[in-house]
C-alpha cells in the first residue's frame, strides 16, 4: 500500500467522522486496521485523532515498521483499551470519540471507564469505504484467485480412493500455501452426501469411486481473499447430479447476468432461485453471494431482504447450489466485480480447467 | 460429549443465571456454544430459558441433528438476533435476559431493538466454568498434542534449503489434517532472523543452511486446541543461539515448578524472567502463558499483573522466549494441567523427539 491511499482514506474517514461529529475514532476492527494502514497483524487499533496511531505490542512491532506506512506506531505494554484511551486523554481538545459497533460489549466497557471523553458507538464509517474497491485490491483478489485455481489443480493429482476430506483439504492448504498465498477461510470439503451439509468441516469420510467432491475455498493475498467453490466427480457422474449441476451454472449464470450498478441485490438473489425453483430442486437456503475483501463476508449480500443497490466497485460471489439431503450438494462460487455497465468475473479461471462451464471429472483411481 | 455433561453444565449455567437473577441467557460466543451443547458450527446460539435451544440455520441443520444432544434445535430464516429475541418474546414470564459481553454492540443493540424483556450484559458465566477442565477436555487437547507432534515429526523430513515458511507452514498443516485433526490458529514459522518477530505470518522467506526455526502451531480435536513451540535448528547452531535454548529451557523449567493450585499467575510468570534476565539476555514481551481449550486463548494470563491464583483443572501454556533482533528467536511452550499438588505436562512428547530438553537438529540438505 502506498502512502496516497492511506491518506486518500484517512481523509474519507475524517470527512465522516465530521459528519458524525467526532473528534477522534478508535478503530478496533482488524480489517479496518489493515484498510487504514496496511498493518496485517493482529491485536492492534487504530486511533485517528490529530493525528493517525497504530497501537501495537512488542509482538508486532517489527512487522508494523515494515508494513504500515504514514501513521505513527506506538508499541502499548498494558491493557490495550487502557492505552488506547491514555492516548486519547492526552488531547484535552477531544471530546467526543468514536468506537466501532464491531467491537465487544466489554473492550467498549473498558475503552469508557478509562476515557475522559464521552463515547459514541457508529456503524460502518471504514465498512463503507471497504465497499468500493480501488484497482490495488481487484488485484490482490485477482491474484489470491489465480493462485486458489493453480493450487486446486495441483491438488486434484492426488484424489486417491480412500483418502479422507480431512486430508485433501490439506492438501489443498498446502498448495495454497507453497504458492506464497495464506489460507482465506477453513477449507470445505464435503465428499458425496455431505455436501448437502454445505459448511461441513472436512472430517474423516473417505473417498469412494463415483463419490462426488463439494470444494469451497479460497486463497488470501496481501490481506485480500477470494472465495470460490467447484464441484469435481470422482468417476462417473450420475444423471441427477449431472442435471442439477447444469441447473446451478444455469442459476449462477442468470445472476450474473442481473449484476452491475445500480441492480437490485434481491433481483439477483432471484435470478438464481428462478432458475433452480423452475426445475423443482431445491433451492440453497443461503443468501446467493455476499461483498468480499480484506473480510470473507462483508457487506453487500445477496438475498431476498436485502436492502440498497449494487454499486460500481463492489465485489461479490455469486454462488448457487442445490442440496439433497443424503445423496449430494452442489454449489458453483465464483468472485465478479460491479461494474457501471454489468460486471466482470475476476475469479476466471485461464488455465487450470475450472471453468464454471463444466464439471470437473477426474477418473476413479 | 453424553447427556450428562450437557446437562451438568446447563445446571451449573442456570445456578449463576439465578444469583444474578437473570430469566433466560443468549449465549453468542461460540466456544460457548460448544461447551453447552457439543455443536461444532459456526452462526449459532444458544438460548437458555425453560428449555435449552440451538438456533441455527439450514446452512448447520443436519450437523447441528448429529452434534447435538439434550437441547431443542430451532432452524432460523432470518437475522439470528432477531430469531433469538422472537423465541425469548414468547415466554411471557422472561423478564430480565443476560447477553455476553463477547458480543459486539452491533448485536446487542439488535438483540435489545426486538425483545420486549429488560437486557442485561454479563461477562464469564460459561467462561468461568470452561476454565476447570474435566477429564474428557483433558483426553481432547492430549489427543491433539499427540497427533501435532507426529504431523512436525512427518514434516521436518521435508526440510529442504531454498524450501519457504508458507511452504512449511502447509506441510505441517496438512500433516495434522492427514491424521484427521483440524488446524487450532494461524502456524507461526520463522525462519532465522523472522524469528524475532514473535508473531510473523509465514511468508516467502526461504531456508538457508545453518538457519533457525521458530515453530509455534496447534491441532484441534473435537474443538478443543493445543498450543505448542520448538525450535529447530537447520544445521550447525551457533554459539549465543545454544545458549538462549539452554536459558529458555532453564526458564521454562522454573515457571513449570512453580505452577500449583493456589499458585500466584504473577509468580510463574516471575519464575521464567528471572531465568532468563539473570543470563542478561532479553527476555519476552508477552506473558509467560495463558488458559487454552475450546479456545487457543483463554483464562487465566500468566502475567505480571495477572489476579486471582490458578486451580486445579486449568490448562495452561507454558512459553517464555528470548528474542534477539536481527538474529532469532526462540519460544519452547508447552501445555500443562493445574492439579492440587503441582501440575502434569500434558504435551509430552513420547514418540517423535520433541522434548523440550533439547534443541532438535535436522541436517542441512
Amino acid at each position: 500500500m502506498d502512502i496516497q491511499t492511506t491518506q486518500r482514506r484517512v481523509k474519507l474517514v475524517r470527512e465522516r467522522m465530521q459528519a458524525k461529529r467526532l473528534d477522534c475514532l478508535i478503530v478496533t476492527c482488524r480489517e479496518n486496521v489493515t484498510y487504514l494502514t496496511g498493518f496485517l497483524g493482529h491485536d492492534s487499533w487504530v486511533v485517528i485523532g490529530r493525528g493517525v496511531t497504530l497501537l501495537t505490542d512488542s509482538r508486532y512491532a517489527e512487522q508494523a515498521e515494515q508494513e504500515c506506512i504514514g501513521c505513527r506506531i506506538v508499541e502499548r505494554k498494558g491493557a490495550i483499551a487502557k492505552a488506547a484511551a491514555k492516548l486519547v486523554n492526552r488531547v484535552k481538545s477531544i471530546k467526543v470519540v468514536g468506537i466501532e459497533k464491531s467491537c465487544t460489549l466489554a473492550t467498549a466497557e473498558k475503552i469508557r471507564k478509562n476515557l475522559n471523553a464521552r463515547v459514541k458507538p457508529i456503524a460502518d464509517i471504514v465498512e463503507n469505504l471497504r465497499q468500493i474497491k480501488d484497482s490495488d485490491e481487484v488485484r490482490a483478489v485477482r491474484t489470491a484467485a489465480e493462485a486458489a485455481w493453480e493450487a486446486l489443480g495441483r491438488t486434484l493429482i492426488y484424489l486417491r480412493a480412500g483418502m479422507t476430506e480431512s486430508e485433501l483439504a490439506g492438501i489443498l492448504e498446502m498448495q495454497i500455501r507453497k504458492l506464497g498465498m495464506q489460507i482465506a477461510f477453513d477449507t470445505i470439503i464435503c465428499f458425496g452426501p455431505n455436501g448437502s451439509q454445505n459448511h461441513h468441516q472436512p472430517g474423516g469420510r473417505k473417498l469412494l469411486k463415483n463419490d462426488t467432491i463439494l470444494i469451497d475455498f479460497g486463497a488470501r493475498y496481501r490481506g485480500y481473499c477470494c472465495d470460490l467453490a467447484r464441484n469435481i466427480c470422482f468417476g462417473k457422474p450420475n444423471k441427477l447430479y449431472q442435471e442439477a449441476h447444469n441447473v446451478v451454472r444455469q442459476a449462477q449464470k442468470a445472476a450474473i447476468s442481473k449484476v452491475c450498478a445500480g441492480a437490485l441485490p434481491a433481483d439477483v438473489d432471484a435470478a438464481a432461485r428462478e432458475v433452480i425453483e423452475a426445475e423443482s430442486l431445491p433451492v440453497h437456503g443461503h443468501g446467493t453471494g455476499h461483498g468480499l475483501g480484506l473480510a470473507v463476508h462483508e457487506e453487500p449480500v445477496l438475498t431476498k431482504t436485502a436492502k440498497g443497490r449494487l454499486k460500481a466497485g463492489q465485489l461479490i460471489t455469486i454462488e448457487p447450489g442445490v442440496y439433497v439431503p443424503g445423496k449430494f450438494g452442489i454449489r458453483i462460487e465464483d468472485d465478479v466485480l460491479v461494474t457501471e455497465t454489468g460486471c466482470e468475473i475476476i475469479s476466471k479461471d485461464r488455465n487450470y480447467g475450472f471453468s464454471s462451464e463444466r464439471m470437473t471429472i477426474v477418473e476413479s483411481r
